[in-house]
């Protein structure tokens, strides 16, 4: 049987994600070389397992005894990591097999991404007669940060690691995860498990897709992809976890230009674009295009429940933000909600004249945090509201220091998902870290926001067609 | 005649921006009131000429002379800033008719917006059968860092205020340009005008772009627009306008929902968004459709020159990226430049095997800046490069602090347009610091610079048909 038909085979998973030992196989002296960089990130970072070296040349990588081969490490390996020429993988990969260790991570390249077919071809066969698992080679592997596997090998000093959090993030592209990963940690975003498969000759989307839905700290599967071999698989795959988890996906390649730059950077065949579109909406996943949206959309789903309809309230102190929002809307297939008469009627008589209480909702420029407060209350009883697209402009003076803790305490009582509006400097970006610390996503413009709670609503949608309970 | 159809009126417009002299009409020594803040602004902040507050209450504001009405000011006014409540507007602007000021912001709202349509025609009556131009009413008016006028009454511990530089702004919307300058502030983005003229009961699109265009600190019109009334006369404006100056506009209000809502905010008549989208096309005006995009496309006005052509070389470290931009390529029309043959030849001869020397040129992860160095002579001497996408993961250890200093270095040789991507955390936002300060634009992601790349070819282009000279 094919190894990558067979997507059951998911279980060996967890020796990547939560390795109770780990051989650097690779590990050197040489400061700043890969090997050294590796296993310095092990051994001295927040990993609690074992950490074995192996060298070749050195009888010891920073003061720690190191083997010439796995097959000498006297305890069990759950995970190698192996940072070493490529001419001599195929050989270690044997020595890995033997030792019986379940999950390997190839970071070295040199396979068929720079012609080396034959090396490659030799590598999925050691693989297919064997139980053991790989993610790579030609990667950056692997970052889950609650337990401190950590193969990116770029320095931290360059590139920062977010903590540990529900975003399950899987790239074709090592270069992507760097720099996403950089910013996530900027931003204080956290992921669950991260992995960059290269060229993924065994390990690949379906298992992962199936691994991450069934994983309680990831609550959306967030992919960079270039080009897929295993269509029906990948279709099945995330049909079945689209049930439970939603499924973002960037695919890059889809024009002419694109495709062909891709077949050159991972090989991929990246096929008819409008074959990816059929397929991704046929497995319930949302399809983003370009790594802002990717992870606009990512941050709604780690926050907010999902809405039972598209039909949404806007409510906002800035006129022009209402109206582009409206605007927004509609390219999403979204609906402004016909408020109830009551809902409307509660507002008129509790606004000054000059306000608008139909949706958009307009507190206009003098608004304070008890007018937001009472729209809000309004939307959040008014039966025709399914969800709320809530703008802020801090800027206008009525609006106090207080403002957010007011809001997150009345929304923290409702149930309906909110996406928040807030463009600005300094004073509102304060504002803003107070709204994420409370799990409300926010963003610099209104079409941004629309487009996440686009995605709220299309896979709420989804869940209520495909799921059982 | 019509006062709105006379587009040659726009010579009193040098009064708002360049004021000798400004009377402050409604000022207070009431602490946070509209008048007081006003009032401080002009009279504490940066504006030299002098300043008469004008009040029917106090006989001094903040220690100042005050003045029951503008016509006892012994001196001559050139700009009149009213901030008292609606009914009393008609009448006080009698007074700055009587008294021969040539401009006069109305702050104050209250007119048709809700439904005073009396009040506001009594208005333009008054007007039109004077010499004085008005801004507003129901606006937040001007700010011009490099004169220190600024009517925007938002505390400054709330809105910061960008400095001198070369973006003019015109927007319908008070609150977006509050957002706007607030932002602007943060990132160190400069304008040289910025008017919101709310209802625009007199100065108009039209009056501003011509002035703007003629204007030697304006390098780029930026606007945001919920509707317009005078089309004809506004693409005679633009026009001409654009063969000198780009033009940058978000129209929102396009869909039937946000056009409902645009009419509620500022009474704009939104009209068919396919009217606008043929007039913006036929005027030469870019069309943006979010805020980022308005500002991302103004950005590399400001600093890039116009490309001669639309074939573009993409350079990165980073594959995935490559393929990103070459896929945004397509989406705005622009074309991968087929590279030379001793282009290629001449970096395959510099670089090791696996970088690709085809566009997307993929100098890989392990790339420094020599690489970037040879690569970007080559496309600078290329015949068929006609502008460039410069693609920097700074994440990579192999590229060093000096990276941008001599990458900035070698573009100031050349003479074609770029724009960069870099995206990531704390280290690359200091080097984007730098490429910005070295007039690099650069943009978080690859879709979002080659939407700036898209824009500077298509006003290229323009210009390329309609200026002469």
């Amino acid at each position: 049987m094919n190894r990558e038909e067979d997507s059951s085979h998911t279980e060996h998973l967890d020796a990547f994600f939560h390795p109770r030992s780990v051989a650097v196989i690779g590990a050197s002296n040489k400061k700043d070389s890969l090997g050294n960089v590796t296993f310095s990130l092990f051994y001295h970072g927040p990993f609690a397992g074992d950490v074995y070296p192996v060298s070749v040349s050195s009888e010891e990588i920073q003061g720690v005894k190191a083997y010439r081969s796995v097959r000498d490490i006297p305890g069990d390996v759950d995970l190698a990591v192996i940072v070493i020429p490529a001419r001599a993988v195929n050989p270690v990969m044997r020595e890995c097999v033997e030792k019986g260790i379940p999950a390997c991570v190839i970071i070295t390249g040199g396979f068929s991404e720079v012609g080396e077919v034959e090396r490659e071809q030799e590598l999925r066969t050691i693989i297919n007669e064997s139980d053991i698992r790989v993610i790579g080679p030609n990667c950056v592997g692997i970052y889950v940060p609650a337990t401190g596997v950590d193969t990116v090998f770029l320095p931290k000093e360059k590139m920062g690691r977010p903590p540990a959090g529900h975003i399950g993030l899987i790239s074709q592209s090592g270069a992507f995860v760097s720099a996403v990963l950089d910013w996530f940690a900027a931003v204080g975003l956290g992921v669950s498990k991260v992995v960059s498969f290269g060229n993924k000759i065994d390990v690949n989307y379906s298992d992962l897709i199936t691994y991450l839905s069934e994983d309680d700290e990831t609550r959306v599967i967030t992919i960079y992809m270039e080009g897929l071999e295993y269509g029906r698989m990948f279709m099945k795959a995330a049909r079945e976890a689209t049930k439970k988890t939603p499924i973002v996906i960037l695919k890059a390649g889809r024009s002419r230009a694109g495709a062909a730059a891709a077949a050159s950077h991972t090989g991929s065949l990246a096929g008819s674009d409008r074959v990816y579109d059929t397929a991704f909406k046929q497995s319930g996943i949302i399809r983003t295009y370009s790594s802002e949206e990717l992870f606009d959309v990512s941050k709604a789903f780690l926050w907010q429940p999902l809405p039972s309809g598209a039909r949404i309230a806007i409510i906002t102190d800035g006129g022009g933000s209402g109206v582009m929002a409206a605007d927004a809307l509609e390219d999403w297939g979204l609906v402004l909600a016909p408020l109830q008469e009551h809902t409307k009627e509660h507002m008129r008589a509790s606004f000054p004249p000059y306000c608008t209480v139909k949706n958009p909702i307009d507190l206009t420029g003098d608004a304070d945090i008890e007018r937001y407060e009472i729209a809000l209350r309004a939307v959040l009883d008014d039966e025709n509201v399914d969800a709320i697209v809530l703008i802020f402009l801090f800027q206008v003076p009525t609006l106090g220091d207080d403002a957010v803790e007011r809001a997150v305490a009345l929304l923290q009582q409702g149930t309906k998902p909110v996406v928040v509006v807030a463009a600005g400097g300094t004073y509102t970006q304060r504002r803003v870290e107070e709204l994420e610390a409370a799990g409300l996503p926010c963003y610099q413009t209104p079409e941004r926001a629309v487009r996440a709670m686009g995605a709220l609503c299309s896979h709420g949608a989804w869940r209520q067609k495909h799921s059982q309970g």
